[in-house]
């Protein structure tokens, strides 16, 4: 099963991420063998490493432990092939160019018969390789390229954003379960659907956030000394299972949210999914 | 002054590339100190590494010297800094997806005033950095989308590419030194103009290149045994200065090359441009 990751902070943080013991906290028995790859954004760019095979083996999955450059906007997924052959083109995160950023997508679930539909793409936005995912993250850049081709500079508003991530979110759950992490380089979306539990049932909650804020020690160079000074960081982590025992919340079906500086800033329910506490 | 670099050979092979010491190579004093990148094709996709540092400092460019994965088709860059502040926007080769396919672009020289004209882009392409070099990918992709956006999946015509890639370059020229390295993962586009040489003056060769055919020991399974065989291996190698005592070829001025499968198998030469050998 694939496993998803995300941080949002507000000052930049090393996230000293190790992919392998994040599947095994997902519950899988085996390494999770057929890729990885994790985004870490510097401005409107993102570093982006991706390898088609397991993380456990991976000599530079060990080296992104150790030196991956710190960033505030971080995005990861850790792949079990469902659709698509073992190649660095079918191994997310996907990554595009829109409106003069780097935009950067991840998707857990099956998504059936989705691979196959070209009309779910048009010519400007092509999957490179053969999976569900990347038809997905195709189809969301179709409709986000309406806010972002404006003769302007200027971010699109967020709530403007959001709405597109959320009806995109809204066209792909009928065809299965659509867990997506993805940023513009400006702020997180995250949506939650469901996810294969435990118990093999499909059901949600497909992801867990959990905010964080906290005064962290903070070694500067300030006027000709040295100072050590203390810095209110907020963090905003999400994951398709906890990896803590603090009280992460698990994400409504059909939840959508916007992230940014390490806080939730907005959040979109859709009306056409019943949650099992409302029916 | 940046350095260019690129691969292409029948069979994947390791580079094992020293970027510091191509880049020494290439006459600088200091560390190539502005960033360096490489990005290794896999199939229709591509591995891509880059950092916005020296690569003399760089852990990353250490570890991508040891363990770069196997590959048939190699583009490489470092950075003196000419256009745009030093950070990872900035920094080549850049990538684009087309047509379902991974596009990397690299540059060397000054296109003075291209990186202010936003005539030279478009909607669809834009660049995230502030480099006159990312304008000129904007370009060139623009006048292939015209061949890619075909409803069906097959290739363009290689000549077809590479007229497109001569019409582009020759739109460059004018705005100064404009030698190029540029893929869409099935063949490699080579375009060699002027560059600044040892005694400070600007003039062709922008680059020289290097075909080599050669036998190699290949350690391969066949059946349930283990053979070492012999295989032919061709390479062509693509650099800014002669990296090898071999007699490289000093590319003329607006040369373009398509190369394949470690052969060039397509040239164009323009007619706009005097040689010195022909005036």
């Amino acid at each position: 099963m694939c496993e998803l990751f995300a941080m949002s902070s507000r000052l930049p943080t090393s996230v000293g991420l190790s992919l392998e013991r994040l599947a095994r906290h997902g519950g899988a028995e085996g390494p999770h063998k057929d890729g990885w790859g994790i985004a870490l954004y510097e401005g409107r760019d993102a570093f982006l490493f991706r390898e088609p095979a397991a993380a456990s083996d991976s000599e530079l999955e060990r080296f992104i432990q150790r030196h991956a450059p710190p960033s505030s906007l971080v995005l990861a997924h850790i792949r079990m092939a469902t659709h698509g052959d073992i190649s660095l083109r079918n191994t997310q995160p996907f990554m595009r160019e829109l409106g003069g950023r780097t935009h950067v997508f991840a998707h857990n679930g099956d998504l059936d018969g989705m691979d196959k539909q070209q009309a779910f793409y048009t010519r400007r936005f092509r999957p490179v390789g053969d999976t569900d995912s990347e038809v997905a993250f195709c189809c969301l850049l179709e409709r986000l390229a309406r806010l972002w081709d404006g003769p302007c500079e200027r971010l699109p508003a967020l709530s403007a954003r959001l709405e597109a991530v959320a009806a995109s979110a809204a066209e792909l759950r009928p065809f299965g379960p659509a867990n997506l992490l993805y940023s513009d380089g400006d702020a997180l979306f995250v949506h939650a659907h469901r996810r294969t539990q435990g118990d093999g049932e499909i059901r949600p909650p497909g992801l867990h956030v959990l905010e964080r804020t906290c005064h962290e020690p903070h070694g500067g160079l300030q006027g000709e000394g040295v100072r050590l000074t203390t810095v209110d960081q907020a963090l905003t982590l999400v994951a398709s299972l906890p990896l803590t025992s603090e009280p992460w919340r698990p994400l409504d079906e059909g939840e959508v949210l916007a992230i940014r500086d390490g806080h939730i800033v907005d959040r979109h329910l859709p009306r056409d999914v019943g949650r099992p506490q409302e029916s």
